[in-house]
């Protein structure tokens, strides 16, 4: 592979799913979710530092979340920290890193990689990565697709069609289309195909490529990221103009009908951790002293208080400094609407 | 009425089945467990104070808690608290104070009311203690009997016999017989006679004639409890070698067989607090800020943090500053068990 790789780390999303341990201030990329002593943003790091090198990787986060971004990670220098004066979704600020890599390496091929996921097994990570490449090197936007563990409704699906016949990345075929989070029939039938994966949002690209997909489909939003790249000053003025607008719509799916996206299969273990049942998944029954009769429970704690749970099944106990959250696994998605009451309760200072 | 009448309070019980808002060293008598701005103990003499003069009531209590006692009730004289350098049950409580209060007024009448009793009409509590009164000096011991308000397993019962026939105690009738807590189908029995109460532990006597039980049925206990009153000095060094026993068992039972024990019927609300279910049932759902969604919960608070709930039907969640509970309204009875839980887990500071 003659270019060099850019990772580029999307960390944006308060995770409303996992409040209250996630907060407007503190979201889940910041978090140490499941007692591994390095944040979800740190264990991305981590991980793509066994595919690149740590000076070709950049971060693009809220300014509300840059210093803490800075503080977690001291390798990262100041200039590769994107700072969004606000959300914009996913393509803005994949788009604008990417404009920002052209410019030091117009032949740099780059890979998008999100700030809150867990991915346990960095040998498989770093073949599917190096296979990404090699369809990005034959100018495909390559995306990493998860095998499904099971038709779950809670993921976009990729669906795979012939494979491109890319000597040294025999798995990568070509994606027919992107499906939104489908309802309960679709997603068995999706499994039932066999060609169907979990969208997890990772892209590879040359850099050139991804900015002609943008300046084709997308010329007012391409023209803005990449006058950043000229003038830094202007993006305070300008960047509240943009569409907020997730690159799987931006590109990944009109470009899939023109027969540009590729997929990889990831091989490796994959966790998202959306929502408190996926958390349970991932961690052992309670992170404090605990007592639980006549049933099971999942207990988070940051307070380090007993936690005393009598005759419920698959709860979920949440417990911090300020606010406690009961629940159940089957209710864990709902925890998105607890906090849409409280909002409308008028205590966003609990969010 | 000719003779004067003292109460008692026997102020004792941890109440295991409130924790973790009951403790050792706050049990459940000097909590204000409904939000009234009053202690169940303050309560009780609140209820008494309507029906005696403050100057004759008494409160029996453990050593620990006869500072917290005082400090609640200032207009309590200390020589009419008496504290028990452990716990006898009620028999020596209330027997103790009975000998003090008859070496005082030898013809006093005497009755006993739990420290922790919820009782919403006074006046028709004023109206049982009268009719019991009557009861009294006629040489009975007379309990009030409080009407079932279904068939619970969690009383003891009282089952009436005949009117007494006395003139001014229109209501009052020999007691046939108590008996222990039943199972379901025995208490559902019990409710269809119609002649069965709750045993609430409310006993109104002569104190001569509770002292005359005490020493033809338990002489040994008699001559400790009287010599007290003689040599009050003495009571740390026998104190320790008293039975363990209630007054049900002790002259409740063997005197209604002989046909000494009369009831008259309580027409007001009462409610003992015997679990957090019964909590539930006295107070609104919750005393902090709370969202509960797909659900209902009971919610009980010493932090004030703002607590979610989703997803579960009678749900209870008791939030204290070192130790949280989350149960259900059918597993309220299992807090106990749970604080055994604790207890093996060499938490006892927990309870």
């Amino acid at each position: 592979m003659t270019s060099s790789f850019y990772a580029i780390i999307p960390a944006g999303g308060a995770g409303t799913r996992l409040w209250p341990l996630s907060r407007a201030t503190r979201p889940k990329f910041l978090l140490d979710l499941d007692g591994s002593g390095r944040s979800l943003l740190q264990r991305t790091w981590d991980r793509l530092i066994e595919v690149t090198d740590p000076s070709r990787i950049f971060v693009v986060t809220g300014q509300d979340h840059a210093d803490a971004v800075r503080a977690q990670l001291p390798e990262l220098g100041d200039d590769r920290v994107l700072a969004e004066p606000a959300p914009r979704d996913s393509m803005p600020a994949i788009g604008w890193a990417a404009s920002v890599i052209a410019r030091l390496d117009p032949d740099a091929i780059i890979g998008s990689f999100a700030a809150d996921q867990i991915i346990d097994d960095s040998p498989a990570f770093a073949e599917a990565v190096r296979q990404a490449r090699i369809a990005a090197e034959a100018d495909y936007v390559c995306t990493i697709g998860v095998s499904p563990s099971g038709p779950s409704t809670a993921f976009g699906y990729i669906e795979s069609g012939d494979n491109l016949g890319l000597a040294p990345a025999p798995e990568a075929r070509a994606v027919v289309r992107f499906a939104e989070k489908p309802d309960a029939t679709t997603a068995a039938a999706f499994l039932a195909t066999g060609r169907h994966s979990w969208n997890a949002g990772m892209f590879v690209s040359k850099a050139s490529v991804l900015i002609g997909h943008l300046r084709r489909l997308h010329p007012d939003l391409a023209a803005s990221l990449e006058s950043w790249a000229d003038e830094p000053e202007r993006l305070d003025a300008t960047w509240a103009r943009l569409p907020a607008i997730a690159i799987d719509h931006a590109i990944a799916e009109p470009v899939a009908a023109e027969g540009g996206i590729a997929t990889v299969p990831a091989t490796f273990a994959w966790n998202d951790i959306g929502d408190f049942g996926a958390l349970a998944d991932l961690s052992s029954g309670a992170n404090v002293e605990s007592v639980v009769l006549d049933g099971s429970a999942f207990i988070s704690s940051t307070t380090g208080r007993p936690v005393t749970v009598i005759g419920l099944e698959d709860a979920i106990v949440v417990d911090t400094g300020d606010a406690l959250l009961v629940t159940t696994r089957a209710h864990a998605q709902r925890v998105k609407q607890a906090t849409e009451a409280w909002r409308e309760k008028g205590r966003a200072d609990l969010l």
